[in-house]
This record gives structure tokens, C-alpha cells and sequence, in this order.
């Protein structure tokens, strides 16, 4: 097939961004790395995260050895899989290690420098540190893109079998990336959270001395994690989504317009644009982020703010652009499907917004709870978090209709067309809301940096005024993240919606592989290939009445909670020892807390490490065998309500345990800025649990869910051939 | 239609079950009361829970009136509606708070005569505490089926629409069932939790003293909220969920058998005769609960065992020989569904007890965290509680895949006669599991009158032995009641599954009211009342990849979490009140914590009262207006996803909420044991907190779900007409 020239914007896009992540790395570096201590420290925490990434990829690795044979042998020995896919999952996998592994050297070579830069100024830090959170942000995009685009390319070469084959083969490094993912965000968030709720409970709570202070002998393992956890973790978790919606959305766009040939390749193109398009809109936004020497906090937030509401606002512009020049049926719907997941994007961050900062009442009546303990701080929490799934829940909702029916020409009858178009501007939309990834990710990427600056600065003694730089360059990340959130989550609903169209078209590809027919409505004996949703969906009795579909939405949303409570009681566990560790070197290690003598770091890092390794391999493969297990026993019918359960559930879920756990530490910030007793208070204790509490909700399970929903999405996509022959 | 002579047995069943409950009540009273101390604390408490009761039956009045209106405009006014509707809703209301007023009469007066039999031996206190559990167990089955009996009869010989329009009229006697016990449940739980949570806070963490000491302002009202939650409250609830299942199998049997006029009346009064034959097993096991003097825990333990275990079993082989004297189609097929949900009862209740009780890892583990402070524990506890959702949701499956195709002999076909009955045989599941209701609720409802007597102990200062004892009681009722939970969760899984096909029925009713017809699945035009299920899945496009499906799917799970959320904070808001009243009283009330001056119960008393009143208001209505707000935008098939997606999402997180409220509760007894560190230790505090956030949990939020479940389920039932007029 020829390749349409407007294609080669795709690894133009994805060179230049990798271009540009290269210089921004070379320019941090030039930046002085501070005194002594502080490139000590430093080095302590790159060895740390590097020794663990390194164990984390080699268990990893042989997960993907396993499933890349299994999937050999379902494509070469049974025939039930197309023979690319075993490569496409690898390179997946692959380019997302990359992806995390770049996103944390950047980040542990640039903590010292910022809180160095900081020692100066609030700007010179900010630019440091944004900088670095925009290298992973381009790496992330580069390698994405170019892993699509090299995909693209070999498979319009080497498969003959059509846009629809070549599409879903491509999803299968889509899984790749989802398994990738996965490790990372749970290893990673076993880890960060063991070594904080560790070190803050003997810490904080019991010895009562500051966060990273360098007596805690928990601080450089807590450091660490901030690398592992909420950059690598959240580097691999994005490479994912990104991908995952560019890919799905292509994989529908063939189906949509199978029947015209030349409009299908322009639809399976049109989210690959998109994408790169966003590519240069966010250089252009990281380029607006400009700091003035003595800039104040309001200047600085003004910055970021225009950084990504223009890069936002142009994407929305230039997509009524890519899609008219691009020639694409409904055009100007489409267009209105991406603005109504840009819309959405925005809802949902602004709800997150309000309902974890302490500007707003709710984290606030969290905090005043403290003033009667950490019991009602528990309570009032979980509730906030509870009640805060109803706006983006709603909103998800309503783009999904909204972008469904602008799609397909507000063409409610359900009928095969309206169908498979309504569900391409739901994925469309999902693509819109990422394809600004490059800066949004950036500006979430940072607060790690400035938080770990912040980390270096306290143990490298380096005084109080140095920490409020870096603890303001956090709060800044944590205000203008919140849209960056709203993307992440919204995206990765409507990503997994589509997902599941695409199963369907899997299913049938397996059929027609094991020359299977199916009858349509009408009574007659078809082809696979030729089977509407109607009929499909007839054909597999995937209805609501069908206890195989009611029973699979059962373990869906089942699934999803198992998968926290694993992830949880691995941070306990973990926690517990970490605790045990830091309280046995107080005891043992006379002067430790005079400062007197060094804790013993490394043990805990160790600690740190073993645990991860060891936690979350269960969870992870959990995740894996789940929908291969109902596939075999209830079938497609099974499959599609365990997909839909656990996107229900697990969407909610996700929402409140990020928001109950954001709340929790906003509340606790908010009692330290002076409120209801501030530091050491009655309150200041009631609200440390809840902020301990919530670590891992926010960033050990509450985002491990939304790869877990995808995930088992793609694993259900690759193992189709599977479902199909057993039941 | 002629009425089988064997229907008269559930009038009988009723007339037996309403005497029992009578003479048990009349046998309690003639007890001696104690000594007047003891009476005038059980004075305080039954005018506290009476004076509760009155205002909450007054607001619940005012609802139902206007629901009352509402239905009575569409009957009469828009005939969108049977006749009927109105007064069958009233009346469901009116036994179920009946059955609760009577519940908690009996408790209030029976709390103190069992205190005062305990203070002889320990099997005094059981027969007493037992047999008002009775009361209610027995109160409730006998209500339940009287309403049953005369509606049944009442439609039988008004209403000529036959038996399907007979019975999903019956439906409606449910939703007033629901609603009632929706606001039971959550006034009770918001009242009891608000007191209990107060009294703990300040009671047992700041000011160190024990529960229930008189001492504590909020002891008073916190006796008056185990009466008005776990009494009252359960009782309403129960008495749900027995008619509901009843009901919604009749109404599954008329549909299934619906060709076979003959068969068809069978299949009505089928789960009614199993339930009027469970009323005299249950009688029969609550004789085997026999205690002699000086019985030993073990003796007690088996003497309870035993008379639950025989009624169970006994059921089981009673369910052959009902539907085989019945003639039934199938009668051994739906036997073994019958078994397969007892089977699923059983394995649930012993699940709930692995990760409840203190004698198994989970909640030691808990314990155990204690040590590392109060945050570890909900940590560990919020993990254990999400994990325990694993086997009863699998099992669940199980039961339901097992006992549908049990009831259509192995038909998996999907066929439109397969899946109706199959269906049925998923409703008698859960009918079997309730049908010995009388004695597993006595099992139940006795943990609060034995909480209540050790109360009025502690108060009444009886001393250490005394107080032993009923805790001893209250332990007691804990293990033998974990199979009572077991199968209350699990058949209220099953009546939700059964609900949703009775709701295609009434859709079919209310198309047919308003002469609209349906194109089946070859293309012709119907009456809605000859579509089967595939037909009518295939028209309203009720499959999985409908968008309004899918949205009301995330609607259904976020419905659970916002409920979930609102009923936490309210507990969270009315708690913060009760500690700041708590707190001002042993500061302002000079000589209070040494005993000598008498703390302000009444303020206390009316905080709770005033809290639950208020907050119980939004929530409920919320449940109630959701599936009419979701119908009207996104149809029938919006209906059923979101009752789908609020049943898969709604049931697991019940199961989280229970077990999680209860592992944290015997968490802490466990420590209070002596263990890791025993009473007043640091883990004792720990676990002190997580047993305060189990409270709210396990005793409000969790419990209402499994209402809200089934009211939106009926709400949806009722209010189609309204559906089909608007979408």
C-alpha cells in the first residue's frame, strides 16, 4: 500500500522530539551538581535507583521471555496468532524500559542540580527541574511514535493481510508496553511507598524529627523510591497510554471504514497525526514556560499555566486542521469528538482539583477532622474520596455519548455503522487528550524532581530557605498537574473502551484464522470478517441477561479490587519492615539521633528493593491470568462483561483511591502551613496517618488500576485465538 | 383462578410463625428486670430508641406518601401503571417497619432481663438474649409471608391479568420493603455509628475509660443505636430481602412457565411454600437451641450450631420433596439449584469468618500491625478487606452459573425458554438460602440484645463477671452468625440477578399498556409481550458495546462508591459532633470522670437523633432518584447497565466494606486479649482506631449497599412505564 506523505510527520515528529530531549538533557547536565555532600548524596540515590531498575527489568525480562514463547508458539505451532506479534509485544516492552530508564537517570542527575539552582533562586530551579521533567516527557513521545511508526512501516511491507490485521497486530506491542507498565507502576510503587510510610512512622510520628532528615536511616531509600516509583513507574505507565489510544484508536479507524479502502488508511492514520502534531505544540508549550530572574510564585504558576493551556488549546485548533487536510469522512464531527475529550480532560482535572486541594472545603473539613483524631481523618477521607468519583464518572459519561454520536453524525440507531464510527471518536478523543503528552507530562514529571531537590537540600543541610524553593516548586507541579491528571485518567477510560471494540475485531480475525463461521441475525451462515456488532454481539449472546457476561462483570470488578487489597498488603508488609529496620538502628546505632553518628542506608535500601522484587511479581501475573482464565472458561461472552466490570470498577475505584489519597496529603499540608495547631499538634499527628494512609492509594494502587484495566483488555486481544478455540 | 390447596400453607406458616414470635415475647417478660438501677437504664434507652424510631417512621412517612402519590398519578392518571401499585407499596412499607418496631420492642425489653439472668450462668443469659432474637426472626418471616399471602389472594381474585401481571404487581409490595429499610438502614447505621464512634473517640482513646461506662455521656445514646441500627435496622433489611427473593421468583416462574397455564401457577407459589416450609424448620431448630445449666461456651456453641445446622440441612432435603409433591417440570434440577445456594451460603459465611475472625492469619495480621501504629492497621485492614472479595464473588459465580443450568437441565444455549428458566432456578437459590430466616436471624438479632445486656451490666456496675459473660454471648453470636451473613450477601446477589429479569418483564408490561409493539430478531413486528429475551436484548440494543449500556455501567458502580462516600461522611460529621459535645461535658461537667456528677445522656441522645434524621435524607433519595433520572436520559438499556454495573461494583465493595469493618473489629479484641501488648498498649491504640473507622463500614455503609442494590433494581421495576414514556 503507498504511504501517504502526510505519514512521514509521524517519525519526523518523533525524531525531532527525541532531538530536543537529548539537548535538554545535555543542557541540564552542564548545570553545577552543588558541594560535596550533595553530589554524595545524589550518587547514593542514582546507585540505589539504578541497582533496583536494573532488578526490576531482570525479573521483567523473564516474564517477557515466557509470554513472548507462549506467543511464538500460539503463532508458529497453533496458529492462532499472527506471526509479527511475539516481536511487536518485545519492542513494546522494550521502548517502555527505555522510556523509564532515560525519565529516571534525567531525574536522579537532576535533583542535586535543582536544589544547587534553588540555593539562588526559585526560577533557576524551576527551570532545571522542568526541563528534566520535559526530557521525559519527549522521550516518552519519541519513543512511542517511533516505535509506531517503525511498526507501521514494516508491517504495511511484510503483512498482506490489511489495515485491519496490520492494526491489531500493532496492539499487541501495545500489550507489551501495558505488561511493562504494570511492573514498573507496582514494583516501583511497592517500593517508594514501603520506604515512605517507613520512614514516616518512626520518623515523623515516633522520633518526631522532619521529613528526609538525614538521622531517618529510611531517607535515602525513601529518595530513591520518589525515582523508581513516580518517575520510571510513571514514564512506563504513560509510554502506555499513549501508545495504547493511538493504537486502538488506528485499530478502529480500519474497521470503521473497511469498506473504503482509501478512507481506512486515512482513518488509521489520523491518531498518528494527531499525536505528532502534539509533539511540536508541546515543544512550543515547553518553550512558553520562561522564567524571569526573581520571578515570584504567581509569575512562575502563570508560566506553567500558559505552557499547557496553549499547547491544549492549539492541539484542539490543529485537529479541525489534520482532519479537513487529511481529506477524512466527518471531519468537522470528529473534530468535535476531540474537543469533547479535551473538555473532559479539563472537567475531571478541575473536580480532582477541588476535591484534593486544601484550597477547597473538602481537604479542608479533612484537616478539621484532625482536631478529633486519626479516626475521623480516616473516615472523612475515604468519604471525600467515595463522593469524588461522581463528577469524572459523569463527565466520562458524558464525552463518551458526546464523542460517540458527534462521530458518527448523531446517528443513535446502533446500526454496523453508526457503531464502529461512534466508537472511532471515542477513541479519537482519548488521543486528543494525550497528544500533549510531551508537556503535560513534564510538568507532572517535575514535582518528583523538586521533590527529591527538596530531599538533597534538607540532608545536604543546605537550610531552611533552600527547602521552602523546592517544597514551592512541588506545590506549583501539584497545581498544574491536575489537568495533566485529568488527561491521564479520562484518556485511559475512554482508551479502554476502546480496547474492548477492538477484541471484537480480534475475535473475529481468530475465527476467520480457525475458518470459523458464525450465523447473523437474519439466520444466515457468514464469514467472520463480515459479521456486523449486531451479529457478533448476537451470535455470542454477549447481552445482559447472559449470567456468563453477569458473572464475568462480577470477577471484573472483583479483579480489581483483589488487585489493590494485593498491592496494599504488599506496602504494609513491606512498611512494617522498614519500620522495624529504622527503629532497630535508633536502638542499636548509639547517636543516630543526635546526629552523631550514620544511620545505615543501605540496609534499607535493600530492604526497599528485596520488597518490591519480591511483591510484585503475584499481583502482576494475577493480572495477566485473569482474563485467560475466564476467556477459557466463559468464554467471549465471559470476556466482554469481565472487561466491562472491571473498567466500571476499576475507573471508580482508581478515581477514589487518587483522590482520597491527594486529599489525605493536602490536609496534612495544610495543618503543617499553621492550621488547627500546625506542626506537632493533635491534628498535625491525626493527619500524618491519613497522608500515610494514603501513599499508597495515590501512588501505589490507585495507578496501578488504570494499567490493570488495559491490560487486561490487551491480554484478552492477544489470547482471542485462545478464547476461541477452548470455548 | 383456583388456588391449590397447598397454598394455604403459607398462611398458616405466617398465623404459626406471628404466634411464636408472640409466646417468646410473652415467656421474656415475665423475667425479672433486675434491680432498679438496671430497669431505669433500660427505661433510658427503650425511650431513646422509641423516640428515634417515632421521628424516623414520621420522615419515612412523608416519603412514602408522595412515592404513594406519585405511583397513584401514573396508575390513575397516566395508566402507565397497574392499579394495585399504590397500595401494595404502602403495605410492603408498612410490615417492614413492623417488623422492625417489634424487633427493637422485644430488644429494649430484653436487654436488661438478660444482663439479669446472666448474672446466675451464662445459659440463663442465652435463653433469654435467644429467644427475643427469636421474636424477631420469626416477627419477620410471619409479616413477610402474611403480606405475601393476602396480596396473592387479594390480586388473585381482583386482578384478571394474569399470573405475570399478578406478580410483578406483588414487586411493588417490595419497593416499599426496600424503601424502608434503605432508610432504616442508613438512619440506624448514621445513629448507632455517630454514638458509637463519639463514645469510643473520647471514651477509650483520650480519657481511657472502658466502654459502656456511665461516666461516658454518649453510653446511652450508644445502647439506643445498637437497638435502632443493628435491631431495627437488620430487621427492616431482612425482611427485604426475604420477600424480595419470593417475590422476584415468583414473578421469574410465571414469566418461564408462562405456555404452561397448569405449570405456571406451580412455579408462583413454589419459593412461597419453600419459605412456609422453612418457617416451621426454623421453630424446630430454635427448640434444638437448648442450654442446660451450667452449660460451658461449647456446649452453647454446639447447642447454636446444631440448630441452625439442622434446619439448613433439613431444608435442603425438604426442597426435594416440596417440589416433587408440587409436580413441578424439573423438579429435581431446581432442587440441586436450591442446594447449589445453600452450598454458596455456607462457603461465603465460612470465607467471611477466615478473614473476620481473630482465630485465622488475616485479622492476627492485623493485630499484628498494631505494633507499627495505627496507620499500618487500615492498611493492612483496607488490604484484607479488598482481597476477602475474592471467593464469595467467584463463589457467587459459581452458584449462579450452577443454578441456572441446574434449573434448564445443562441448556446453555441462551434459547429464549433456557434462559427464563434458568433463570427462575436462580431466584429459588435464593430462596432456599433465606428460607430458614426465622433461626439464622435469631442467631443474628441476639449479638445486639447481648451487646445491649453487657451495657446495662457495665452500667448498672454488676460487676466483672457479669460483663464477662455477655461479651461471652455477644463472641458467641459472632461465630455462629458468620453463615447467617453468608447467606444474606449471597442471596441478595441472587434477588438483584433475578430482579434485573423481572424488570424485562414489567419493560414488556408497560410496552404493552401503551399498545407499543417490538421487531424481533427476524424482523417482524410483535407484541412486546411475545418477545423473548433475545428479541428484546437485540431491540433495546442491550449489549456490551452500546455506549448508553456502558455509561449506565459507570454510572451503576459510581452510584455504589457516591453512596458509599455520603453515608461515611455523614457518620464522619455526626461523630465530630458527638466528641465535641463529649469533650465539653467532661470539661464543663466538674467531678464527671470521677464519678461524682451524672453526665448530660439526653444532649447526647439527641445529637445522634437529630444527626440521622438529617443526614439519612440526601442518600436515600439519591438511591431512589438515580435509575429514574438514568431511565429517562439513557433509556432501557441504560437501565440495565446501570443495574449490571451497580450490582458488580455495588457487591464487592459491600463485601470489602463487611470485612474489612469486622477483621478491624476483632482486631482489636484480639489485643484486648492480652495480645501484643494487651489493653492500653500502643497496638491497643492502633487497633482502637481501625476498629472506629471499621464501625461506619460494617455497620452503615456496607449493610445499606446491599439495599441499595435491590431498591434501584425495584425503583427501575416500578418506574418503567416511565422509561418507555420518555426513551
Amino acid at each position: 500500500m503507498n504511504i501517504p506523505s502526510a505519514f512521514w510527520l509521524v517519525p519526523v515528529a518523533s525524531v525531532v522530539a527525541l532531538g530536543m530531549a537529548w539537548y535538554f538533557f545535555r543542557t541540564m547536565m552542564q548545570a553545577d551538581e552543588g558541594t560535596p555532600r550533595m553530589r554524595e548524596i545524589a550518587g547514593h540515590v542514582r546507585r540505589g535507583a539504578m541497582a533496583y531498575l536494573k532488578q526490576q527489568y531482570r525479573v521483567v525480562l523473564f516474564v517477557f521471555i515466557v509470554l513472548a514463547l507462549i506467543f511464538a508458539f500460539m503463532a508458529y505451532g497453533l496458529h492462532a496468532q499472527n506471526t509479527w506479534v511475539p516481536f511487536a509485544f518485545l519492542t513494546g516492552g522494550f521502548f517502555s524500559g527505555l522510556a523509564g530508564f532515560f525519565g529516571m537517570k534525567t531525574a536522579t542527575y537532576a535533583s542535586a542540580r535543582t536544589a544547587n539552582a534553588a540555593r539562588k533562586s526559585l526560577d533557576g530551579g524551576l527551570r532545571i527541574a522542568f526541563r528534566s521533567g520535559a526530557v521525559m516527557g519527549l522521550t516518552v513521545v519519541g519513543l512511542g511514535l517511533l516505535d509506531i511508526a517503525l511498526w507501521f512501516l514494516i508491517l504495511n511491507k511484510f503483512d498482506n493481510g490489511g489495515l485491519i490485521s496490520i492494526t491489531t497486530t500493532m496492539l499487541t506491542f501495545g500489550m507489551g508496553a501495558s505488561t511493562q507498565a504494570l511492573f514498573a507502576r507496582v514494583g516501583g510503587g511497592i517500593y517508594t511507598k514501603a520506604a515512605d510510610v517507613g520512614a514516616d512512622i518512626v520518623g515523623k510520628v515516633e522520633a518526631d524529627i522532619p521529613e528526609d532528615d538525614p538521622r531517618n536511616p529510611a531517607t535515602i531509600a525513601d529518595n530513591v523510591g520518589d525515582n523508581v516509583g513516580d518517575v520510571a513507574g510513571m514514564g512506563a505507565d504513560l509510554y502506555e497510554s499513549y501508545c495504547g489510544s493511538i493504537l486502538s484508536t488506528a485499530a478502529l479507524g480500519a474497521t470503521a471504514f473497511a469498506m473504503v479502502p482509501d478512507m481506512q488508511l486515512r482513518a488509521v492514520i489520523a491518531p498518528m497525526l494527531i499525536a505528532a502534531v502534539g509533539v511540536f505544540l508541546s515543544i512550543l508549550g515547553i518553550y512558553l514556560v520562561r522564567t524571569k530572574e526573581g520571578a515570584t510564585m504567581r509569575d512562575l504558576l502563570r508560566s506553567l499555566s500558559l505552557g499547557t493551556n496553549v499547547s491544549a488549546l492549539l492541539i484542539a485548533v490543529a485537529t479541525f486542521a489534520i482532519l479537513y487536510l487529511l481529506g477524512i469522512e466527518n471531519w468537522l464531527g470528529l473534530s468535535f469528538s476531540v474537543i469533547t475529550g479535551l473538555a473532559a480532560g479539563v472537567i475531571i482535572g478541575q473536580a480532582t482539583e477541588y476535591y484534593t486541594s486544601h484550597s477547597y472545603k473538602p481537604t479542608q473539613k479533612i484537616s478539621e477532622a484532625g482536631l478529633t483524631g486519626s479516626a475521623t481523618v480516616i473516615i472523612k477521607g475515604i468519604g471525600t474520596g467515595m463522593i469524588s468519583t461522581c463528577i469524572p464518572v459523569i463527565t466520562i459519561g458524558v464525552a463518551i455519548m458526546l464523542s460517540y454520536l458527534c462521530a458518527n453524525g448523531f446517528d443513535s440507531s446502533m446500526s454496523a455503522g453508526a457503531l464502529s464510527k461512534g466508537l472511532y471518536g471515542i477513541g479519537i478523543a482519548a488521543v486528543g487528550m494525550l497528544s500533549t503528552l510531551g508537556i503535560t507530562l513534564a510538568t507532572d514529571a517535575y514535582g518528583p524532581i523538586a521533590d527529591n531537590a527538596g530531599g538533597n537540600a534538607e540532608m545536604s543541610e543546605l537550610g531552611e530557605e533552600v527547602r521552602h524553593r523546592t517544597d514551592a516548586l512541588d506545590a506549583l507541579g501539584n497545581t498544574t498537574a491536575a489537568t495533566g491528571k485529568g488527561f491521564a485518567i479520562g484518556s485511559a477510560a475512554l482508551t479502554a473502551l476502546a480496547l474492548l471494540a477492538s477484541y471484537i475485531e480480534e475475535v473475529k480475525i481468530a475465527m476467520e484464522r480457525a475458518d470459523m463461521t458464525l450465523t447473523n441475525l437474519k439466520g444466515d451462515i457468514i464469514q467472520a470478517s463480515q459479521a456486523t456488532i449486531p451479529d457478533f454481539m448476537n451470535y455470542f449472546q454477549v447481552n445482559l441477561m447472559n449470567p456468563r457476561v453477569l458473572v464475568g462483570a462480577f470477577i471484573g470488578a472483583m479483579a480489581a479490587f483483589l488487585f489493590c487489597g494485593l498491592t496494599m498488603e504488599a506496602v504494609g508488609r513491606a512498611a512494617q519492615k522498614m519500620v522495624e529496620e529504622v527503629r532497630r538502628q535508633f536502638h542499636e546505632i548509639k547517636g543516630i539521633l543526635e546526629g552523631k553518628a550514620t544511620p545505615d542506608y543501605g540496609r534499607c535500601v535493600e530492604i526497599s528493593t528485596r520488597a518490591a522484587q519480591h511483591e510484585m511479581i503475584f499481583p502482576s501475573l494475577l493480572a495477566i491470568a485473569i482474563p485467560i482464565v475466564v476467556g477459557m472458561v466463559l468464554g467471549v461472552a465471559g470476556v466482554l462483561g469481565l472487561l466491562v466490570g472491571g473498567l466500571a470498577g476499576g475507573f471508580t475505584l482508581a478515581v477514589f483511591m487518587a483522590n482520597a489519597g491527594g486529599a489525605w496529603d493536602n490536609a496534612k499540608k495544610m495543618v503543617e502551613e499553621g492550621n488547627f495547631g500546625g506542626k506537632g499538634s493533635f491534628a498535625h499527628k491525626a493527619t500524618i496517618v491519613g497522608d500515610t494512609v494514603g501513599d499508597p492509594f495515590k501512588d501505589t494502587s490507585g495507578p496501578s488500576l488504570n494499567i490493570l484495566i488495559k491490560l487486561m483488555s490487551m491480554v484478552s486481544i492477544v489470547m482471542a485465538g485462545l478464547t476461541i478455540a477452548f470455548a
